[in-house]
């Protein structure tokens, strides 16, 4: 395992986790496909088979796989997009010096070595999976996600005793590559996938399949490299990310891009009004229609997978939110809607939406259509700003669906609990069930420092709720740029959120590692109980702060409550016990009251007092 | 500010927490209380008076308080406890060396270097809050609490705009010492307030009232010391813990917990049954009801405040847990279970329940009903064991009630969030109101390492729905001891759900700080922002890890963005250009319509296609 380091071939974090191993089920449709899946190995004494985990981390976790940074991964969907044959490779536009905010020999990001022709749609033709789905068409990434998301589901029966409650969601017993197609035909979900970045394997965000959650990488114009941001998005897949968001400003951003592109094995989303704005010297009012065009084809050849896209802030709206506690705290909104203001006009990003679907039909670029107006703070929560927006958001997906698009919607940001679900219910019904994207929300403003917690609450209910993608939110959120930590600990608490809601949801396959874990702990395998963690190293790290011995492994006890104190080894007593006298007898017993059983008249004289 | 060192005087962190004074606040029934408060200070641009927050910090945040361990905290109830005069000073039971496990000359914790003689209630008579509140007696205690709940709510009338869904709960308006009374008397809250321990600043646990927070503590055979353990006491209080509990096992466990409670400005809470457990070399067996009795009034007469007592695990219950899972996981539960069992006897806790009563009553203890057979994991939640002893705990409450003793109830444990609810509600239905008391709950198992955060989710969400006080679960949980830094973690990740619970509950004097914050970082009074939030030290650090400089403590960006990119800068650039036009004409215009809006007539063709 290597870190990171300031040079322009980037190492990055590889091999297997813990006991872990990579396995690739291939599909029925689409033969040459190969999903890769985690397999977390059990003690013999567990009797158990390994543990199927779904596994974002890409080749990088597989030690057949040999990491060259500046090669970029395989290829794997170039081949059924070309079988697809309604693509044509072509020469694409020149990168010109302001793309990289005209970084000079000094300190500029090198280009990536390897130069792939970008590929368009045929004449017109949309190259979306929602095209597809709607003509009836399951693609391999289709299949790739129905194995993907089923787990271990056909195999461990027992977890179809369904429990839950899922407002709404129809989540099935079994994924089928049939539903897959079906749920991206209606809208409910989407497969961000880019013909251009045919390096990322299939995923997908829909209210029916597990909850995925996004981690926000990039640098600012104020700190972090290039190299420092690949091996964040590969050391955020590691833990768990199922699409990352480049971020980045400042300077060498088209070309940080493309190295993180290369190299990623999930979906990239990016805010392309950043680059443009950097385009035109962060001045604002200085934006066009024409540079923001250029800086969408220039990313959609790269092979951006999604693109946030401010459409929904309308001059009429900003005038809403100038009593608000914290004004507009989305950089794309505030920006939008200082363009606006100063012109006068309405939004060029409103005005020009449908040719910004052309695009994104051309190249399979699905929208997250940002929420501009979000709330960023608990006083602004559902406001009228926030939900003005929403409005044109979901009118805007009508218009990006009839034009074959692909879209998710995002939504907030700093929401009391009590705010929460009708923030979920509204986007429902106002945006026809396109998928919800939201940030957090944070529940309380007071604790910069662990926003991470304060959103990840927030996050794992509407979750529930419905919300499809959770953006993760780290201990550094207003106060600077996220480290290497602080990723890690975003994802890992973003994990545990979308991970609550699957199992408040009533998902088939969610429990099944809780309940892993839960019988490994009860079991004293300390090994197991790490290896089933959503992250072994720091469990492990915990445990032999205090007991770092081999022997402690094995040991029935930890630090906690020590050898005597352990209500699980006194367990494993009382079950013993149990045995000998035939528990089923004993149960027999108890239930009929026997003498044993006090009687509760001594109760019902103090029944009158008490209240 | 020092650290505490392993030796027998320990040294404690003390001194105020940034920009903070501790004012103290004088009654108007009791003119001799003196109710601590901290203000912190903010920034002279705010043009806002101090923010009053609650403080359970003790005299340690004091600079006028002479922080002097071996002496103890000043004894502030004393002379309120000597006014009513139903009690007197005895000699009081002799400590034996199988209180401290004996521990021998080495390694032995000393005696703590003074001794206060217990008192006891006369003849008999109850000397609980309760009583005194059945009686219409409005104590010094209650006036002290009701000032303390009140935090600045009538300066704040802004606040009264109400907001929020309390699930039945009633938080007045404004906080009475008759509110306070009647909710005591109606045992719908507790003062846990040992009269012999004085030291503590008067606290109400109830739903009617802010919700609390407790902070575990306590050395286990494996690790840690006095000094330690004094120190994690004052250090969760600096933090917020409004309780804490001594669950210390192994050798010197009564000289521990003596310098605990005398140096505690928060009530102390223990579970007896660990200490009894050591004096029977802990074989559960061998446990008696005269050395359970026994170590209850050695309890009480040190100071503890409230018990845990495991009185609900039934005989008749202990086969409902054998296809768990996780079998028991309460300490407790799993002690009374093996001796049960292996006696076949009904337990003597709950035999024994109204002598038990009585010894409370003698020192104005509090129960804190245990939930021996809580889940320990997701696959147990909500299940038959768990909820029959809730049953037994409603009974047990109604014959405390009946002996004016004060009742809290313990809580799970290990719940998905779709059967957090039911716990509430049943436990309000079952114990007719008495204020809920719940670990947790974990919301998932699969994040060993992140269980302050697994649970946090859960601890927000029943905190919300009624519960009254939150108990802590640290990074440590299932792995081992927690440390100071797991402390802190635990407190902070808990005051976050507790603020959160509040704001969604409506309480009206929550969101004060909230948006004190918020205006603080919409107007980059970093400082303040700091300030202003849970954990100063942490958001302070983190901020300048990329920007330590002075001057960026007025900068109107931080690294997360940069200067460019602050969509808070630009939203004053937006209010500043708004201003020239006149905002209210600009509203008006564009909620006119005007020539700038666009119809929706281009997404009438979506429509069809869309869904």
């Amino acid at each position: 395992m290597t870190i990171a380091q300031k040079n322009p071939k980037p190492s990055v974090t590889s091999g297997p986790l813990p006991a872990s191993t990579k396995i690739h089920v291939a599909g029925e449709i689409h033969p040459d496909i190969r999903v890769p899946l985690r397999e977390i190995a059990l003690h013999p004494t567990a009797g158990e088979p390994p543990l199927r985990v779904y596994d974002a981390s890409g080749p990088y976790t597989d030690p057949a796989h040999e990491v060259a940074i500046e090669k970029g991964l395989p290829r794997i969907r170039a081949a059924w997009i070309e079988a697809r044959g309604d693509t044509e490779s072509y020469e694409g536009r020149a990168i010109r010096p302001e793309d990289n905010g005209h970084a000079g020999e000094k300190g500029a990001v090198p280009d990536f070595p390897v130069r792939h022709p970008p590929l368009r749609a045929r004449h017109g033709r949309a190259v979306t999976q929602l095209a597809y789905a709607r003509a009836g068409i399951v693609t391999p990434e289709m299949e790739f996600i129905a194995i993907r998301e089923n787990l271990g589901r056909r195999a461990a029966k027992a977890a179809l005793l369904r429990d839950g409650e899922s407002f709404g969601a129809a989540i099935p017993d079994h994924v089928t590559p049939e539903f897959v197609r079906d749920e991206v035909a209606r809208g409910r979900a989407v497969i961000p996938s880019n013909i251009n970045h045919p390096e990322a394997e299939p995923m997908i965000i829909g209210r029916n399949f597990l909850v995925k959650i996004n981690a926000n990488i990039g640098n600012s114009a104020v700190t972090s490299s290039m190299a420092e941001e690949v091996e964040k998005m590969v050391w955020a897949t590691r833990w768990g990310a199922d699409t990352v968001m480049d971020l980045s400003t400042g300077r060498n951003i088209h070309n940080i891009r493309e190295w993180i592109i290369r190299n990623s094995p999930v979906p990239i989303g990016t805010v392309p009004l950043y680059q443009a704005l950097e385009k035109v010297n962060g001045i604002a009012e200085d934006l066009t229609w024409e540079i923001y065009r250029d800086t969408l084809i220039e990313q959609a050849e790269q092979g951006v997978d999604y693109f946030t896209i401010h459409a929904g802030v309308r001059l009429a709206y900003i005038p809403l939110t100038v009593d608000r506690v914290t004004g507009i705290v989305s950089r794309g909104g505030s920006i939008m809607a200082k363009w606006c203001l100063h012109h006068h006009r309405e939004s060029f990003l409103y005005e020009h939406f449908e040719e910004i679907c052309d695009i994104c039909r051309t190249y399979d670029v699905s929208f997250s259509l940002g929420d501009g107006l979000r709330p960023g703070s608990i006083a602004d929560a559902n406001d009228a700003a926030q939900f003005a927006e929403l409005e044109t958001l979901g009118e805007l997906t009508r218009i990006a669906w009839a034009k074959d698009c692909q879209v998710i919607i995002e939504g907030p940001g700093h929401v009391p609990m009590h705010k929460i679900r009708e923030n979920m219910e509204k986007q429902l019904a106002v945006c026809g069930e396109a998928p919800f994207y939201t940030l957090g929300p944070l529940t309380t403003d007071i604790a910069p420092g662990y926003d991470h917690i304060t959103s990840g609450i927030g996050a794992a209910m509407i979750g529930w709720y419905g919300t499809a993608m959770l953006c993760y939110v780290t201990p550094k959120e207003h106060l600077g740029l996220p480290d290497r930590n602080d990723v890690k600990t975003g994802v890992i608490t973003y994990k545990i959120a979308a991970h609550a809601a699957d199992l408040a949801k009533g998902h088939p396959a969610a429990r099944l590692r809780d309940d892993a874990l839960s019988r490994a702990r009860f079991e004293f395998r300390w090994e197991d109980q790490f290896n089933l963690s959503l992250d072994p190293d720091t469990a492990r790290a915990f445990h032999d702060e205090t007991l770092p011995k081999e022997a402690h492994k094995v040991a029935h006890f930890c630090s906690m409550c020590g050898p005597k104190f352990c209500s699980m080894r006194i367990s494993h007593d009382l079950r013993a016990e149990a045995q000998k006298e035939g528990m089923e007898a004993m149960t027999a017993k108890f239930r009929d009251g026997g003498d044993l059983y006090m009687p509760v008249a001594r109760a019902t004289g103090a029944a009158a007092a008490g209240e």
